[in-house]
């Protein structure tokens, strides 16, 4: 891995804190001091405004845009992409004495700090601003978005003349000017704004798909004087306040923020009614009482969630940000949301779902929130509709899941990836099937699950073919997790995954008709399934060819891949990565290199259905063939290599996971967080060291101790309980929260699990 | 092949006849009716206007221009492409009687007829107009564009009252509003418009390639008034007549066009000086000499290329139409014209010339206008320097030639096709040697040849690459002539002319070392070629991978092609036609469906390398595969087809290639000719019945009779000289023009050929 940490943020097990500020770090910085919750994001931008580069963003779950492509003149090939889009900056701010402005750019400034506290969603920012005349202004900021009132946001500050007394001039508003970066566009069109007595509020539509965002403020503080300046778009409250040297004025500015993605006469309704009852809301809200509730919910949230790392302070503060953000990018606090490729910190991916929300995330809201989990599971089956209008746009029958989408329609403009991919829909297969495994949530499969199934397996019955011998079914054209290989036939993943998506599909009919024939006969009815069609899945399940060398326990990745040219990857120049920059297209697949794992993902993924041999030999054979291009690669690297004993390499893979954009390793953090690599961060060490398998019967445990740390700990929501792990390089120490008598394997014994700590010792 | 014949025109061994007016018709007439000489082409368009649907279309060879595209962010992509622009309508005229303008969308007429007489080159037009009140106007229309002045083209009118005495009005201009179809933008900024005494003038220039057209004209007619119209990028003159019934009236314009592609002021000097002497050059023109220069032209080439059928009136109609349209479309005028896809006749793929120039051109010049041939090569010679830009461009060394271009830059941006297609390059090489194979041009080939067949080694040394083993070389990642298998490993025929053109290299670079020892040394030096590059052109070529299974004689068309699933061809429903439209783009490449030979396009190029058992097997395993979507294919498979004495077979693939565009079979010759199909017809009758080979060390013949015919006979340039064969039920004739003793093989028996001709019995 041509990559390296850039380590710029203090390291402090809890907080990640900028001590001193500098300008090369700003854009870095605004993804990283993002804040979210689900429902809306904003990133860490400085309140009261800066003239270096920055990249102001405040983004809505569901709320997007869209663009026509250049026609192709290809049949499925998409002809519109759609996009999150960044709304109205509510944070507006500008400070001003002595006719100077406070600008982070250009400013004089003295003991800087920011600090993101973790273990409470607070953000908060301080400095001391010297003006030409060598008066000291501090100035603190503080700010967090209610994750109990997902509408609300906060922010407050505080500005204490130290050495003077005089005027200060603060101007606070709401901001409809920000663009989309992407584009250059502002995607925004303002319909109503008001000056209230004590606020403003703003109605924006987007341009083009009748969406609306009714953002409001409340402002709390003491002035002299105040008065409004009415622009196109923005709106600003200008205070004039009287400082006192040495004592502190604070300003407070409530904000609720009002999202209507739907477009239904009833949407719209309850969206006017929000609007209606707006002030007073806004008149009811206490900052005291909305900062004690989010207080509690992370405090709760931490609780059932923490990992704990003795011994590695880097990789403790690296596996809290990564866990703070899992939480705040979603928490399943409302079905059809989703997790961007980005979370709610950046442009980047265009906001994008891609199939890492069931291959990556879902494993971790299966072990720390069940309903969440549900709720993401969910977001497919409301968008069958429109993977099925795609599977009809790409000769298939069934059901195709986008590659990148936002509403459930495919946004990736590349054919290579949008028609060759089949890992979004088997993906989805993957995650009902782990969740169902792990919840035993049988219900809710039959109901949501099977039709979506049915759907698959008829898309994988339309879009495989036969061997010319007939002698085995297979995808042809395809390109796998790698996407390095394309255009492939008989990706060993890909039909591995549509062999396991058909049997689950026969699994979930086969129970299904057993356990609750009423709802098996209305499904079979509405999606009008024959007998004739479950026969054939049966026999192309059968027949699916996994491309395998018995002598050496290989996997082939797919058929002919062993022919491949061979590259020495560590031979490639370092300043030819990345590659997609420094090589023609084309020539990044014309030999035996990875993007990312591909048969390895599928190891993981079916961990159980391999021998740790096959695993042995497969590692060694395409572990050195990856150049872990992917932000996702590594993590499934090491928590195969713990598997392996290979405690180096998992070691050396495992630490870039959990710092990844703290340290910036792909210098792109700037473009928003690699959220996906955070979910796989977790995996890593819950998987990973300690060595949870959760694709068996039982949930597996078998843990070690990277020779690195002295010990660690993690929770796991299981069964309805909470499970306390701990390992030091002696023992795992076990207990749940309510001892409800859940039973696991420890290297492969069984155990009943209760309140009291059992300890089992550590494998060497 | 789900294509049928749309006969419209009259039958006739060396006329195209339109006897009355369809308008549906009315664009593929436009093609059909098209003029050209190689420096311009000129449209079949209604000179007196047409207010139907109409593609009025003036095009010069090399006169071109370009558009951006779409920034790609993958290296290797292009990022603008190229396009043969319509220029000014010079034929502009419009007809006025009784305030009536004369108009076949919307006139009363009868006795339409036009013709275009294929002997001569002149396409004539008539009809009577009848006026609403019943007066009626006999208007007869010629042109022709002059083949012994390029720069030259006539229009004579001819008016004559049938019932009637009075005024009639007839407008003359030369009209630059014409945009370019695909991008419904004009192309030019007009720089000089100048009306004359007795002409026209006008200078335009390209909006940003830098290039100039000067269209002028004489006027040649007796008039009462006259008066000019001047409007932004249109000079019209207005003529009133007086007409007497009975009396004809004729109007004469003598076109010149000077045309300037070059930007070195070298060339910028050249075109102000030939726009100097225009009033002095158009002056001294004279219908009746350029008319006689123009059939005397036609005359001298008809009797050295025609190919007589006796028995079948419409392929000797298609294939006389064939014949003219090659020689309008290049016969070796200028260095540095191409050939178009559509020749001069259109805009659809751009103006842009393909390798079926080198495929499917060349052999038609090699034995019909040896010096054509020789400039034909020579563009790609004048191209080296852009080839090897856009090598590097897709990091190989050498060069690479463009699948699709007009300067020698590519301009196919589609990458799968631009990237992954090198039948491009090798066919430059094969069209080289082929070329030396038939004339023993050595010389040429040491100076012209050599640096390119260097620099072609080079690449396809580092775009290729070793199998696993590192046993075998070969090409990963391409695309081969058939078009519906994409991104394959080690195609049969990309590695087998990789083979050919290394082998062509060290064979030249050994002859030229050895006999032209002062050009070697130059050529080695100036391209810095070292031995062991030399060794290692000679070692790949000796690993070349060539896919072929020994037991059935069949070259494997990709590796892995044999595993694919099977497709019966019959079996889609002929709705389904042209599949790009009603397929998924990724659909057509998941199966064994050929688009066009591949296997196959190799065997007939090299066909002395295999044997007629060889070729049975493959053309009996991939014939039934192939749904000749390609124009060409047909052609390719009715020559084979011959050689394996199918002859029903042959002859069914025969009929498509010369009447493709006479009959409309593709259902787009409105767009323009399929010029590449024409050449492809010639081919299909000397390669096909005649059974001629020219890839052996002697020119062989092994001919055959259709049964449909009588008899057929061809010329061929060969040795300095010409042959005549003709061919009947019972014998071969051949006789030579000058009878310079030459030798060929006649069913592989050799014999001397003199004036007086050789019987030789059909073979059974």
């Amino acid at each position: 891995m041509a990559k390296s940490a850039d380590i710029y943020y203090k390291v402090d097990p809890w907080r990640v804190v900028e001590t001193g500020f500098d300008k090369e770090y700003a854009v870095v910085s605004e993804s990283i001091f993002s804040l979210g919750n689900e429902y809306m994001g904003t990133r860490g931008s400085f309140d009261e405004g800066y003239s270096g580069d920055g990249l102001i963003g405040n983004y809505f779950n569901g709320i997007y845009e869209g663009a026509d492509l250049e026609k192709s003149g290809y049949k499925g090939i998409i002809s519109r992409t759609e996009f999150i889009v960044n709304s109205a900056d509510w944070l507006y701010t500008r400070i001003e004495a002595d006719g100077e402005c406070a600008d982070l750019n250009t400013s004089t400034f003295e003991d800087f700090e920011r600090v993101l506290d973790l273990k409470t969603g607070i953000l908060t920012r301080s400095y001391t601003w010297i003006l030409k005349s060598g008066k000291k202004v501090r100035l603190e900021f503080e700010r967090f978005l209610s994750m109990k009132e997902a509408e609300i946001a906060v922010q407050k500050i505080k500005i204490t003349p130290l050495n003077f007394s005089g005027e200060v001039i603060l101007y606070s508003g709401i901001d409809f000017t920000q663009i989309h970066h992407m584009t250059g566009r502002s995607m925004w069109n303002v319909a109503d704004t008001t000056f209230e007595e004590d606020g403003i509020t703003m109605l924006g539509n987007t341009v083009s798909t009748d969406q609306s965002l009714f953002v409001s403020c409340r402002f709390q503080c003491d002035y002299e004087e105040k008065s409004d300046i009415r622009e196109d778009k923005k709106l600003v409250r200008r205070f004039l306040l009287r400082a006192e040297e040495g004592k502190t004025l604070s300003f407070t500015k409530l904000i609720r923020n009002i999202s209507r993605k739907g477009t239904t006469s009833q949407e719209k309704d309850a969206f006017q009614g929000k609007c209606a009852e707006n002030s007073k809301i806004l008149a009811a809200l206490s900052y005291e009482e909305l900062k004690e509730d989010t207080l509690k919910w992370w405090e709760d949230t931490w609780n059932d969630s923490d990992i704990a790392i003795e011994g590695d302070e880097l990789n403790q503060q690296g596996i809290r940000f990564c866990i703070f953000q899992m939480h705040q990018t979603y928490h399943g606090a409302d079905k059809g949301t989703i997790i961007g490729a980005k979370g709610l910190t950046g442009e980047a991916y265009s906001g994008n779902t891609f199939w890492d929300t069931e291959a990556y995330c879902l494993p971790f809201y299966i072990f720390n929130n069940t309903e969440a989990a549900k709720h993401l599971l969910e977001f497919r089956y409301l968008t069958l509709p429109e993977a099925m209008e795609r599977a009809k746009a790409l000769d298939c029958k069934g059901a195709f899941y986008p590659i990148a989408t936002i509403t459930g329609r495919e946004c990736c403009s590349l054919w290579q990836h949008a028609s060759l991919q089949l890992q979004a829909s088997t993906a989805v297969a993957y995650g009902y099937w782990h969740y169902e495994n792990i919840t035993g949530d049988e219900e809710f499969i039959f109901e949501k699950g099977l039709p979506i199934l049915i759907e698959l397996s008829r898309m994988l019955a339309t879009r495989g073919d036969w061997s010319a011998d007939k002698t085995r079914y297979g995808f042809y054209g395809v390109m796998g997790p790698d996407e390095f290989q394309m255009m492939v036939n008989n990706n060993c993943y890909t039909n591995y995954m549509g062999k396991k998506t058909l049997e689950y599909t026969l699994d979930v009919l086969a129970r299904c008709g057993a356990k609750a024939a009423e709802i098996y006969q209305e499904i079979i009815k509405d999606r009008g399934l024959t007998t004739e069609e479950i026969e054939y899945f049966r026999n192309i399940a059968e027949h699916m060819y996994i491309p395998y060398e018995k002598e050496t326990g290989i996997f082939e990745q797919h058929e002919g891949y062993f022919n491949l040219p061979h590259i020495d990857i560590d031979k490639i120049p370092i300043e030819e990565f990345p590659l997609y920059h420094h090589w023609t297209y084309d020539r990044i697949y014309r030999n035996d290199m990875l993007k990312q794992p591909d048969v390895l993902m599928l190891m993981l993924m079916y961990n159980r259905d391999f021998t740790d041999a096959q695993l042995k030999s497969n590692y060694e054979y395409y572990e050195p063939r990856c150049i872990h291009e992917s932000s996702l690669s590594p993590s499934v690297h090491s928590i195969l290599a713990s598997q392996l004993k290979k405690e180096e390499e998992a070691y050396k893979f495992f630490g870039f996971a959990t710092r990844m954009d703290l340290d910036n390793y792909n210098r792109n953090t700037g473009e928003g967080l690699h959220t996906t690599s955070i979910a796989a961060a977790w995996m890593n060490i819950v998987y990973g060291f300690g060595g949870m398998r959760s694709d068996g019967k039982e949930l597996t445990f078998a843990p070690a101790l990277p020779k690195e740390w002295k010990s660690y700990s993690f929770k796991i929501h299981f069964g309805g309980d909470v499970l306390f792990v701990s390992v030091d390089k002696d023992n795992m120490k076990i207990s749940t929260k309510k001892g409800s008598g859940i039973q696991v394997l420890i290297y492969e014994k069984p155990y009943t699990l209760g309140q009291e700590e059992l300890v089992v010792p550590i494998a060497r």
